[in-house]
């Protein structure tokens, strides 16, 4: 199967063009499935929890919702993207998975980032694997890169790629998702940003772009720009990612330990 | 605290001499904790179980055992070594833990690397801290790199630094060493081998060295050479590993989400 991600510029609060601009990326190319940053639409530095409302949208009900559920339809294809969700009281830096035949699941961050505590709530929806039919797909969000068990629970419930929209601002992710990728032996797809936000002048953010694909041997397919828009589409080997075992005698999952290992 | 490691060359089966070549490096610097590579004193390639078998010793009542303890007596200092252990029928590629004063523990692989499987038993005992006084340390054995329960169960019970004696043969653990540190803010010394084995001709070994040490931001303090013996000892700020902040807002031990992880 073909998979790809973009690479954008959000422009803070100008959801509609980060929208218009987004689907004239996908536009380029051909892909099964779609991998959009976090926070694609809105951009990521609110200023406080009323603006991150004012901006945020109802999943599936919102505008960016049914606008992407319009384009993948019309494209026959999947997404997942990046958008702040509101439901109720609570704001959700949220990831929506759409199909071509619509709303197929959310996954709100799990491990809410540094000063975005100042507007999100953490996650409390189950680390989930979808069966889009060519793949299993888990999704994670941004930071939540930095914790093992995220990627491991999508990986032991079957995932066989791992959709990771992202805002990177520190170095360390591109070459820590090579180790998600050899440790659980599947395909992660990061789909990061590029530019600056500097909303906050105290804390301006420059993010590092360097989306990518990286294959379950820890092979880079692709590695973006730190700094431009990008498209990218790579063909993926799903059985390669079904295939635990790295040699006639280990299994990364059958050789797990779980009797030794203590993990509360 | 000073600690370091050693990157040796074993010639296979030259018990005594290995032994005497690692004392030799360990002399030319001074450190409170050294950690030596995977089967150190005997080489890696077993033809058979019979050979391992006579090449392997008990622990702390074997002769390369006795001879670290007299030398860590001496040197008041602190040495984790592999071993190849035999106890009983069993043999087991361990790492044994001795102090200043006398022996203090063995680890044994739990994690056993293809055809190892032909000589080892997996490791049953548990993954477990040490405290040394001036550091609680931890210890794993090369492929156990590869699982982050490994080191995850280390540092959740509370080790500063993990000592990881290897005889890396693929190209991945150096960088993956990194993201170990990363996720768990402890030190990592990674004590590996050089040269090559070709005792069995159809699967000749060559080793990568690159033995290092990297610190709880993912600093590589030292990376040795792929090809030479090295002695290497360096500063180890222990109250940094304690420090499980990586800003004001997380902190890397509470902010897990037990409650989602799905790890059985």
């Amino acid at each position: 199967m073909k998979a790809g991600f973009i690479q954008t510029y959000p422009e803070f609060g100008e959801v509609q063009s980060n929208l218009k601009r987004a689907s004239a990326l996908m536009e380029k190319k051909s892909a099964e499935l779609w991998v959009l940053p976090e926070l694609f639409s809105t951009g990521y530095q609110f200023h406080n929890i009323d603006e991150a409302r004012n901006l945020a949208e109802s999943i599936p009900d919102g505008p960016v919702c049914r606008a992407l559920i319009d384009w993948a339809g019309l494209h026959k294809t999947h997404i997942i993207a990046g958008l702040a969700e509101i439901d109720g009281e609570s704001i959700y830096n949220s990831a929506v998975f759409i199909g071509p035949d619509g709303y197929i699941g959310t996954y709100r961050k799990a491990h809410i980032f540094d000063s975005e505590r100042a507007v999100f709530e953490a996650g409390e929806l189950p680390l989930k694997v979808y069966d889009i039919g060519t793949a299993r797909v888990g999704i994670m969000i941004c930071f939540d890169w930095r914790f093992p068990e995220t990627a491991r629970s999508l990986a032991l419930q079957g995932a066989d790629i791992i959709a990771h929209p992202s805002n990177l601002v520190l170095p360390h992710c591109p070459q820590a998702m090579i180790t998600r990728c050899l440790e659980n032996r599947v395909y992660a797809i990061t789909a990061d940003r590029v530019g600056v936000e500097d909303r906050d002048l105290d804390n301006p953010l420059k993010f590092i772009g360097q989306s990518q694909i990286v294959d379950p041997d820890g092979n880079i397919l692709y590695r973006a720009s730190e700094d431009s828009e990008e498209v990218c589409v790579v063909e993926i080997d799903i059985e390669k990612a079904r295939n635990k075992k790295i040699n006639c005698e280990n299994d990364l999952f059958s050789d797990r330990r779980v009797d030794l290992y203590k993990l509360q």
